[in-house]
């Protein structure tokens, strides 16, 4: 009679199962041996890993025909392990093979030797059972849920917003474009407008999670083609200082969260400190970013935003002298800003818009939306495009818009940084670039 | 000076503070009168409703230029209210248009004239301001969080998977082409392939909440060509009645939820009685259901799915004698399924999968799926399907496959069905069709 998976434990609660108990566990077969009397295989399951042994030798018979990545269901007894590391371990019983692994496996699955990051996403299912890979989207798993969780709280709509879009939101640049039923539609580049409506709406205060498009032609560690976007917008704000506050309240709130639950794990595998960040984060003006990056040896384009070198360079700046991984520069100059962005009243080559740099690299954009339908015009037209082209979008400020702002992030990019990763790639599931279509 | 917004109350707020104390209220201005020596204005927030007066001759001068719609930041004194309603008001003593409306409002807002669903689209931004569309949406927030709830609670991973895909998992039918860096690509319709990955990479439970995307040339009021997803997979079942059985305490999870949050709101607003529903939810067989159908008079094709009146009929045989809302209709033909579905040793015929009815509607498609390589290979034969084309898909099956399955489900047709809606576009934020790409 099979096993009965209903009975099955993991790993992790075979170190607190007493001695002599009998127990059913599952997964995948690593390091298979057999050393002439005595069998051994790790088990590695969603918890960890357990040893299990066996003297008896139809056991030792069995287990020499099960091949490393096999998944296998095992019923023993606990008893403490003879090792030097300690625990328990399991003497087998009855093994079942529920899936038999072809015994030539692609990339190396031991952790001796470095696989390159190509092959490695071309196997991402294999890649991703090793223990530290996992651990990245358990993090990313509570990295989303707490950035719900403190939406929910504020009482905060929900939305889902089209993906399939009239009219592009961002310049048109990195659009992709799809035969919609013999029409022209493009790829959401991001639901900007929609959480705008949202908020115009009477919603009030709105996020989405959700992916976004961006026919971005070139390869680098920071850039997908698709990624998940965390976006908010909030209403009847007094100026773009609420929104700064909120997105610091926000990430407070993570990173606190996953300091708790994973800092000591991080630490241990990633060898970095998780640094909860403190309130208000340090805020710097592009001049004094610009400044900034010249004095370190950067180069900066006058009126422009910083290379990916310059948020380096800032970032690295910000942390010796106050210790915070965080920056804010704000106001952004208004000519590498979209339309929509609020400038104030008596500067309008700024906009009231922010850049949130973490760690050396750009996570979020935020800014303040012109909600008068008067000024709005104007800006459509300072920026040379057509108003017919978003007439809905401009509609919605007609008929009473009130002021409000919000942000959009990439919780990948969080999650990048967070754990020190390097590429994007390493944080995102199955990811795609311009040659990536598969896995 | 401007009044401040960081002291603003909700209208619901209003409702709970002392006579005589001074509040500032935001909102949008409705039914705004003026009789002679007092002025009125209704001031919707995102909180309810509440009634703004003035007796003050410079105020009522103001007040009468307020159109419908604008948005107003008011401060003022709370008094009991005259009218027979009873409850607070607000004695207006300072009041500041933040956006005036245009005065030709393009649908109607008073709620006395109903619009075509189409028009009302249009300008959805307008049409959500009604507290019964907006109370759709704090549902469908409650409906989602409550689903992710459920699922992280029981340790699941959340996977954000790619939605370009150079497969598709589903039939080539629906399937919506991309120019992708000059290759072709598709839109997921599912993340049906991802979610396996998850489960195989051995992350065992994962959970994905995303947009889907179907090139359907139907117009019905079931059907988007875009909706949300809410996708699970687990690992290491011993049948398809784990499936059936997770599925069954998830939704009475959101159902319960629902009900506890927003149970009398709903009964008074859209007249339904929400009902958490008793588990097991009953099971009827294809066959079962066919006769059922046909006794009702109803169609069916012998070997095929139920059509939409099909659906209609069982769920109300099923409501009459089991006083059920669900049903789960289960085995499935063989024939109707996709080639991934597992079949039962016993019988090719069939397939281990299931369709689950809510109130009339297919909502879910679940099912036990082939982990073992030979079989699936078969399988796929079978169908007549080009291997070469799904061969990563292929390979995740020889390097150990635990047994798995999982369901994907529209919450959208969740809440359409919960709330007796009649249209899945009443329950999507911004709907998009064949015809629609705006908003």
């Amino acid at each position: 009679m099979a096993l009965d998976l209903h009975k099955r434990i993991y790993s992790k609660e075979v170190q607190s199962s007493k001695a002599g108990s009998q127990v059913i566990v599952a997964g995948w077969a690593a390091d298979a041996k057999s050393l002439g009397k005595i069998a051994f295989i790790k088990l590695r399951d969603r918890a960890g890993i357990i040893q299990l042994v066996s003297s008896d030798k139809k056991i030792i018979e069995q287990a020499s025909k099960i091949t490393n990545e096999s998944v296998i269901a095992v019923e023993g007894k606990v008893q403490a392990s003879k090792a030097k590391a300690g625990g328990n371990e399991i003497e087998i019983s009855k093994i079942e093979v529920l899936s038999l692994s072809d015994p030539k496996l692609p990339i190396d699955m031991s952790g001796k030797i470095e696989t390159d990051l190509s092959k490695r996403l071309d196997w991402r299912f294999l890649d991703l059972r090793s223990q530290k890979h996992k651990l990245i989207f358990e993090i990313e798993t509570e990295v989303l849920a707490a950035m719900r969780e403190f939406c929910l709280k504020e009482g905060f709509f929900e939305i889902c917003s089209p993906k399939f879009q009239g009219t592009a939101a961002e310049s048109g640049a990195e659009t992709f474009w799809i035969d919609y039923f013999g029409k022209k539609a493009t790829l959401a580049q991001s639901p900007q407008f929609y959480k705008q409506l949202g908020v115009i709406a009477g919603f009030e205060k709105v996020f989405e999670c959700a992916p976004v498009f961006r026919a971005n032609p070139s390869h680098t560690t920071r850039h997908d083609t698709e990624f998940t976007s965390f976006d908010i917008e909030i209403g009847f704000i007094k100026s773009v200082d609420d929104i700064i506050s909120l997105e610091e309240r926000w990430l407070k709130y993570i990173l606190e969260r996953v300091k708790e639950k994973f800092g000591r794990q991080i630490k241990e595998v990633f060898g970095v400190e998780i640094v909860a960040p403190k309130i208000p984060f340090p805020r710097v003006t592009m001049d004094e970013a610009h400044k900034i990056v010249k004095s370190l040896g950067g180069k900066v384009e006058a009126g422009m935003d910083l290379d990916s070198e310059g948020e380096k360079l800032l970032s690295q700046h910000i942390l010796k002298k106050f210790r915070h991984e965080f920056v804010f520069v704000t106001p952004f100059p208004w000519k590498v800003r979209p339309f929509y962005h609020m400038r104030p009243a008596n500067n309008p080559d700024v906009s009231l818009s922010y850049d949130l740099l973490y760690n050396g690299l750009e996570i979020t954009t935020g800014a303040q939306r012109e909600h008068r339908y008067e000024k709005l015009m104007e800006q459509v037209k300072d920026k040379g495009l057509n108003p017919k082209s978003i007439q809905w979008y401009l509609d919605m400020f007609r008929f009473g818009a009130p002021p409000h702002g919000g942000f959009g992030l990439s919780p990948t990019r969080v999650v990048m940084q967070m754990l020190n990763l390097g590429n994007v790639r390493e944080a995102t599931f199955v990811p795609r670039d311009t040659e990536r279509l598969t896995p």
